[in-house]
């Protein structure tokens, strides 16, 4: 993604070029994301907390190692003021025909800092079963 | 906690309230400590996710039924604007003597509402073993 977007980009961008350097597993521009802040915290599913970019860069290394993962953020539910973004989504991966015995739940928290809006918590974990299919009330706004 | 507290508490007060409802199994004061935002969501340990007033409040009425929680957050990692505060805390609750094979990790994200700080936020997860000391570096701030 273009350094232009980054900059301007909305947590909704950001969001998105976070889940494309996983599907291409480009450790740079996946860390290039997060806030330049010690108190970033990343929380991997059934996984022990990482708290800074050296220690989150690391676990994140040895993950994309073994080549790109490819997840469809799904399910939206979002809060947010002037200066932050508060979204929590389900995490899709292709399960081919099987059904899923478990499903995994992110929150991802952006920041507006001088460089733009960034991540500063990253915490996913898991969940029993297939995700639910949320029903989307007539009328609702779809976001 | 008198409502002049939760009006002009800070984060740290609200969450401090979090969990001393949970303590005195205090559903309404639980639910008050909430922004009034139908985007709230909230993310039991292996659970799956609840968003808005009804289902959160649901499902605490029912782990409340059965008495408090004695839950201790220790080892915040914070990150902050004037609006939003972000915490990363472990869960810390009595084992005894017993060495326990999981610990809990929370998120709590409060947001400034004309309420005053309210959670918008909560997901707690288990990570394998004990939770970690962190080291305290020398001459480091505490918080």
């Amino acid at each position: 993604m273009p350094r232009t977007t980054l900059i301007h980009g909305s947590p909704d961008d950001i969001e998105a070029a976070y889940y494309d350097a996983l599907a291409r597993a480009d450790l740079d521009a996946l860390m290039a994301l997060w806030a330049e802040d010690e108190e970033i915290v990343c929380i991997h599913p059934g996984a022990q907390r990482l708290v800074g970019h050296a220690e989150i860069r690391a676990v994140w290394e040895d993950i994309l190692s073994s080549g790109g993962l490819h997840i469809r953020p799904r399910q939206l539910h979002a809060t947010q003021n002037m200066m932050t973004s508060v979204h929590s989504v389900i995490e899709e991966i292709d399960h081919g025909n099987e059904q899923p015995d478990v499903h995994v739940i992110a929150t991802n928290v952006y920041l507006k800092t001088a460089m733009g809006w960034r991540i500063v918590m990253h915490h996913a974990s898991v969940a029993p079963g297939a995700a639910p299919v949320e029903a989307v009330a007539s009328g609702a706004m779809l976001h």
